[in-house]
């Protein structure tokens, strides 16, 4: 799963086969297919949310209206920062760009795991806590791409705590009392 | 072109084949070739930014502090909304993040073209300002894959002029006149 990992989110979902996979992990096609099966079946196992979803709707739900902006951007920066879980992150991230199962994957993910639980602790109706939610993760999606796959100069090479500093202030914002759009009408 | 811009946002850089371009243009493969060179060279004549970066610049430029929340956000979310230009931005975005040469070729557009024109209309030193310039890009790159590619509800099926709405006024926070980690010093 290791080797899967690096090789999903070193080459992309395509490029990667269960030959290089094995090859990378000094192990025999036929276990791989064995134990997982379909590429698409060791990528499921190989892209498992790098920590727990209880361990993610535990602090999120802790965090509430106030805290979501920090604790959404202090989560998923960490994430992506910890050389142990960042593969699976982007691979994730990476594959759900240009792999329908994979973005109906990720797509599945927010949306039931994440948004279900999270969404009630906002004191909005279902359709709109959905939405600042949703806008508020795209903002963090779209960081972790700029940072880490883009790799845009000096975003790239800020520290991890300066962008958690910047972007969650911004994106709280999404949570605050009055819709954001109010600055607009 | 045009069958290339389709193919490439539909299957990626990866999967997609002079060959195949050829054959929805109905041509021969051989002339995609002696037109436009290499598949790499297809692409960049493909993904040829939909508007001309001059307009994007005057549009900016004028923007001033001020308005580039409300510009920067509008000028994305609408040219992914033009069916006419929506292939050819999701097509970029897509392959940036499989592509090395991709990768390179967005860094390349918003380091050297954006930025570099941006930054200086912004009243912070260089470095600040392309920071804050990449960060409001990169919410709006991640708006642009929740809604077109992963297409997250209720945000893929939101308004444009609501999105727009709601997520200038948030963008706009990266230009306001106290750095926004203040919130968090």
């Amino acid at each position: 799963l290791a080797a899967a990992r690096a090789a999903f989110a070193a080459r992309g979902y395509d490029r990667t086969t269960i030959r290089s996979i094995a090859s990378d992990a000094g192990v025999d096609p036929a276990l791989v297919h064995h134990y997982f099966g379909t590429k698409a079946d060791v990528f499921a196992a190989a892209v498992q949310y790098p920590v727990s979803p209880g361990d993610i709707l535990a602090r999120l739900t802790a965090a509430g209206q106030d805290g979501m902006g920090a604790e959404l951007t202090g989560f998923l920066v960490q994430l992506a920062e910890d050389p142990a879980s960042r593969g699976s992150v982007l691979a994730l991230v990476r594959s759900a760009v240009v792999e329908d199962e994979a973005a109906g994957m990720l797509r599945e993910f927010i949306s039931r795991v994440l948004l279900t639980a999270i969404a009630p602790t906002l004191p909005f109706p279902e359709h709109e806590s959905r939405l600042r939610l949703e806008l508020a993760v795209s903002h963090l999606i779209g960081v972790l791409l700029v940072r880490h796959v883009v790799r845009l100069e000096p975003l790239a090479s800020a520290p991890a705590a300066e962008v958690v500093a910047r972007v969650a202030p911004v994106i709280q914002q999404y949570f605050g009392p009055r819709p954001p759009s109010s600055v607009a009408t």
